[in-house]
């Protein structure tokens, strides 16, 4: 495998434009009545021509049967390796909220949670409060005050926000407050080392005040943190691939990942519809574009196959202003599977399609899980998307005399 | 990934036979009249009998999206990971012309140029001149002296030469004087450390006296220096393999690299069958034969689809005395691809075809990108050809007990 330094060196600034298109857990399983995935039941006459048209196949995104999270599922798409690369689930949060984080900075994930008379977790996610309630409450616990540090208490969406931690020595090798299931207690943070003490210290002083404030605040009467973290020392993406990328994503994580590589997020969008015409207003400025939709992972998340189909044909037919600009390289592919039928991520392959003017034919004349398997790319790791991407955008110079 | 030491380890004697079969830049690209690549518009009737009785598939040389240059091509296809093995274009070019380089000497590639009265690049290959002009010019640059170190000015073919040092403590870490274009200055070549501080003032002091000596000599008036390198530490090809092995081909940097493995040249062959007689006149000699055939990687680089076309039916032709021979294991395949569309080197994975009596049966019924792609080895690294032949040839011994 190539690593990201000899890519560098390989790589050469052209105006050629590279489109990623990442369908969240666009892979699929076979719905036992019809035999076929989502991905196969949805009409995507558009899809189906790129993948005619250009090359396909079996995207294994971190390694054959590990189900990957969001953020190792996108590093490795981005051709970081992401059983070396890895973004802490703090910082991933914070990131995606647009909070300027500093090198040095520990941030955690919170939860507003609900806790009985006994103390003990009944709702994770205190029955999902709404994000303006969320905002209110992090207002309050913002003036807790801590010895020597700053402190940050950053509303996300619903039940979520972030904390972040400045100032002095921090550590972030400190486990979970957060137990990830009910009738159990919040667990105290604990440091992995001596160096972690005193951040755990301080991290378990703000539990405590937070649990002396939030009782009046039921259901959100208590908080658990996890994913304690720091930013990652990362090569950027531009600077690597010398690109001038940009990202278009509707939920904060995608955003916080392309930040953390360099990537200029472009705002604004709201729906499939909005983010291909944003990435079409946007087309002059930049020669990468990452295209994050977020639908498809859901309701395969809820396990709704019909409407994780639907949610592909609605992509399908947004799709004919980014075709009309006619990029240079075309790849469509997930950061993992997510079948209905497991109603979660799975360790499946993702379909991957490649469109440019440069790909060898192959036997695939359809976007499906079952084209992909006779697709010219083979079964193949999601880290030579990058090289092969910018290989057909001709962005790469030989490799040797 | 097995590595060298490893097979080494597996590796047995035998009287078995390998014939690999290079066909230089053999992968190609559909000629959009006719969705049919070089390969497969070729009438090749013995290599598509070689694919049906054999197995096929698609090598990636490299890393899939990395375009190999001909030393990574061939270092992978012998099994030396070019990701991990590199050899300085200095190094081949001389290695090429059977000069006798030793442990330390330092080599460079150089062009004979053109310059004009401001000193500027007009042409890097001083218009071609004839070998027998480049032969003249580097017997005079080779009575130049510099202290204390033996020089050798190396005539190669047209406006090529090697430039050899010999003596005392000399370091390759040197930049190149030549700068890749026209209009510009030759550059100084500089030391990338310390060490190296000594052979760059004297390649400098070279490069003075040259630009004394050339002005008489136009369009040879002034000479362009790159590549700088030492033989690198390298296994012997046939200490891994346990095999002797003889290589024939008709260009001089092949033969540098199957000598640099400690391959026997053998020479004489001018042609594409004078290469094959070759091999069938000392076919009782040897148990591994490279043989390497030039023509269809100059007629991809020039762009010339039908050319390329007629290459391969040549070889084609001329396969019957290797046929007739029955080695025990004959792979065919490229270095690397070379699309005519094009015009170069490129990133897709090469065919491959390997014939044994061992060989399960697959797909692929004819020699091409296409059958390849259905083949029974699949999309695989290059660096599995040489265990996977010495397999077929009975000469690899089972891996633990």
């Amino acid at each position: 495998m190539i690593s990201l330094e000899q890519i560098k060196k390989l790589a050469i600034p052209s105006a050629s434009k590279i489109v990623m298109l990442v369908i969240d857990g666009l892979g699929g399983l076979p719905n036992p009545k019809t035999g076929k995935t989502e991905l196969e039941t949805a009409i995507t006459p558009n899809l189906d021509r790129l993948a005619e048209e250009g090359i396909c196949g079996l995207a294994d995104i971190v390694s054959p049967g590990i189900t990957p999270g969001s953020a190792p599922g996108h590093l490795a798409l981005f051709g970081y390796d992401p059983l070396k690369f890895s973004i802490g689930r703090g910082i991933l949060e914070t990131l995606g909220i647009d909070f300027g984080l500093k090198k040095g900075d520990i941030a955690a994930r919170g939860n507003f949670c609900t806790i009985d008379e006994k103390r003990l977790v009944t709702d994770r996610r205190a029955g999902r409060i709404p994000t303006e309630r969320c905002v209110q409450l992090c207002e309050i616990l913002s003036h807790i005050r801590l010895d020597d540090i700053q402190l940050f208490v950053l509303p996300v969406r619903e039940h979520r926000f972030s904390l972040v931690l400045r100032g002095g020595e921090l550590s972030a090798k400190l486990s979970d407050s957060d137990p990830q299931q009910t009738g159990v207690f919040p667990n105290i943070v604990a440091a992995a080392n001596p160096r972690a003490e005193r951040t755990a210290r301080l991290v378990n002083q703000f539990i405590d005040r937070a649990k002396e404030i939030l009782p009046q605040h039921y259901p959100a009467n208590m908080i658990l943190l996890r994913g304690f973290s720091q930013l990652p020392e990362i090569p950027t993406f531009n600077d690597t691939y010398k690109l001038k990328s940009a990202a278009i994503a509707t939920y904060p994580m995608y955003k916080g990942i392309a930040k953390l590589l360099g990537m200029k997020v472009l705002g604004g969008a709201n729906s499939i519809k909005e983010e291909l015409t944003t990435l079409a207003r946007h087309y002059a400025e930049y020669n990468f574009f990452f295209v994050h939709i977020k639908q498809t992972d859901a309701a395969g998340e809820d396990g709704d196959f019909s409407r994780k189909v639907k949610v592909i044909e609605e992509i399908d037919v947004a799709l004919p202003p980014l075709l009309s600009l006619k990029p240079e390289v075309t790849v469509v592919t997930g950061d993992h599977s997510t079948p209905a039928l497991l109603k979660g991520h799975s360790w499946h392959p993702v379909p991957l399609l490649l469109h440019s003017q440069w790909c060898r034919p192959d036997a695939a004349k359809e976007f499906s899980e079952r084209a992909c398997t006779s697709g010219g790319l083979g079964r193949f790791s999601a880290l030579d998307i990058m090289p092969l991407a910018m290989a057909n955008a001709l962005k790469l110079t030989k490799f040797g005399a």
